[in-house]
């Protein structure tokens, strides 16, 4: 079988469309919303928020892969149900995470993309489970993953059909305590030139200190990222989980100004 | 819910038991076998030639994880069934990894253990669902996963109530570009003093070349190890994968036979 | 003794003038030239070409370290007397690397800006050395040096009582083998927010490769850079050392032209 | 000019001699002592203790090279006769740290074997000076260094005429927290097989904790090193740097009791 993604294959640059967005085209954008699903409620009044400032897709997750089995593990299934209910009602795609194979028909009901997270891009039963779908889906880098594995990750993907593949970059594991994760936009740079998928960043995760989300996502952009992930809330500091780096709605305004502004300037 | 690991518990030392052989007993296990299943006869002939020589229990993959979806897979469920008949007819216990929650239910026929791989040590659905069943668990620690995040991973498998987990040090993913991968031998010191569960350590993957082999497993021995998980091959030079670190009978008669002298002096 | 750099010390941030060029003021510092200085006309040919561009300052290696005591050690005081002669020709403030605390007092006749690389970041006597003069030092940080190792290399310096010094991000190592070094935009956010030190980014070393240098110096403005650090020549494929990473004059000059077109609609 | 030190050059394996002590041979070597010079009495007395075990070379820091600036800088000079004196005294050969070119005259009449530290492996200015001395020089490996650039600051100090050059391994940066540092045994194998040069171990550095030292200490002679440098102290929790590292002189002398007993059986 034949490389899709072969270095410097001169096949055209994809894009990706996530019901009327699409992403690697001219417009950054933007993903926003909790790092978990909490209630219908909670997640409605973040939507509404979001979708003023004319956020394109809206990102809570229902199954959330913990560290600790103690921790909070997500509100799963419910939460899928809320999210898809408040996407409707808000007319905003949604995005959700899905960590086991056994959940991708579920989650075509309920989601417009499909996030596959750091801990499983190397769980190759599931990237070639969502390469059967046609879902748009949303490959975060592995927190040691080369490039090149990563790529290889998108392959699998690929591989069965489905090309709807975009990359997130959220920052790799280094020596570093200082901040959660080193963002690498190098990667987002290389991937540009030498790979034909859309790359997006996740500031939130690459620090994981809201103090940081500002300046790393306008950094992103200009390496050439086709748009950001970022978790915000209502009440950032009330955020059932990642609260440290989930930034406030006010914050999020003032990014996405900060983006579309260096856009027009600069592309 | 009750934490089952927590640092210095003072709760007795777990043994898990695979078939008739003890891991975390006074005597050393000794797990061997190719990186991949390649046919029956290969595997057989392997398996003769281990039993001879005592070691514990036969590994040979049929799942294989490979950074490219070009790279060859594995014999699947033929692979499953070639280990359980080879292990049936040398009268050896086998172990053999599984990537998909759907197969733990076709492994348990097949297999005596089973081995969770690097790439999915934060797969968290696949933990949970192996400590559904009753089943040892061979425990990789994940390229870059911290010694924390590995026994939370443990205590994923155990939450859910299956105690028989063995944690494998396999390496990390450092800088250092000589070897594949930095055995951690701290590590294995560490889980020794702090934790409760059986720690073996594969050095193959941990150096990536056979020459080093057999001084790193001598290492991981004097480091407190319980056992060993070594590649070998009756043709090394011609394994289907992972060829380079792969070592003949005779070198890992060799090893096997300086870990029962260390382990007679120094136990 | 008490701490100048204490994390949010409310005392106002340094400033660090070079002749008449301050750094860590309201314009973006452009330090390039070439990694070593090769004869005086090549050197000559390079400033003339940086004046016209209004980079402020020259940068050229005299004293290299390289990994190999065979490959080419730079043209140690001979070098000093090269980039000082260009320097005072072309009007242009000059930066070169001392590695030797008994270069010092040599140094402080032939340069205008001390670099202490990323190799010397820990070796105290060497910065105490440079602290006890008043001469403006810029300390690259170390490759695998955290934040806070860095900080107080500088505060080694600022004990003794020199306060002229600016940070410069160039990089650190991880298992990435793409890139040269994985430039870690972050710490310089961290910086600016934190510390009182001016930053600048060196994108040549950060990335290793040309093609990447462009876009890394725009991301590393958006970070809070107060300036950047660049390796060109005039044919950079013949640069004697670090040709891979070297960029050509009229890159420099987009390069340049994009930075002041952000300050102009960004600050 | 040719190198000394290239890929299996079936060379001769080197051998150092410090007085009357062989680094290389069959023996293998035991360096120890406290982080830092205290005092005379208190040097003295553990170095009595040192010599009644048969500890071969008594170490102990008077340049302390500290990540802080306002932390104990160790005795100086002072420091350098107190350990000369108690070598003397109690006869015993001694081996301690030198930072700065400038010094190495000095150490030449106060030491017998110089050590390179972590931080300065990369000081070449400093590998060239004690090249051209005949002292034997103890070169610890970076703490981000690459075995080939390990093995090239060797080479800068034998390029320059001094071939006695041991090699110690003390633990590399990962991301890893629970420990100080990662021990790299792999390296030691990999120096042993590759190059001329005599390795030791640097459990304590290594480990970062006095509880992982004995283990680590017999796991570093099994992976082959020609001996250990270990952190000792009458009164560990006493010491003035490096408390959480340094072991009892009960602790050392089982140690040392492992260490001969294991090259007995093995060797």
């Amino acid at each position: 079988m034949e490389k899709l993604l072969a270095d410097n294959d001169n096949g055209d640059a994809l894009k990706v469309n996530v019901k009327d967005i699409i992403i690697g085209g001219n417009k950054k954008v933007i993903i926003s919303g909790p790092c978990a699903i909490e209630s219908y409620d909670s997640l409605f009044n973040i939507a509404k928020e979001l979708k003023k400032m004319n956020v394109d897709i809206l990102r809570g997750g229902a199954f959330k892969p913990r560290t600790s089995p103690y921790s909070f593990q997500g509100l799963q299934e419910e939460g899928l149900k809320i999210i898809r209910a408040v996407g409707d009602e808000v007319n905003i795609p949604v995005i959700t995470e899905i960590m086991d194979t056994r959940d991708i028909e579920k989650a075509m009901q309920y989601t417009d993309m499909i996030q596959i997270g750091s801990r499983n891009m190397y769980n190759y039963s599931l990237l070639k489970e969502v390469g059967r779908t046609k879902m748009p889906v949303l490959l975060k880098r592995g927190m040691s993953a080369t490039i090149k594995e990563w790529i290889y990750a998108a392959e699998y993907i690929m591989a069965e059909g489905n090309l709807n593949v975009v990359l997130c970059e959220r920052g790799i594991r280094t020596f570093e305590t200082y901040t959660r994760n080193t963002l690498d936009l190098n990667a987002v740079t290389v991937v540009k030139q030498k790979y034909r998928l859309p790359i997006i960043v996740d500031p939130s995760h690459g620090t994981g200190f809201r103090e940081l989300v500002p300046k790393m996502s306008l950094a992103a952009i200009c390496a050439g990222a086709d748009g950001l992930e970022i978790e915000s809330h209502i009440n950032p500091e009330k955020a059932i989980s990642d609260a440290r780096q989930t930034i406030s709605m006010d914050t999020l305004e003032k990014i996405i100004h900060d983006v579309k502004k260096f856009n027009m300037y600069f592309s």
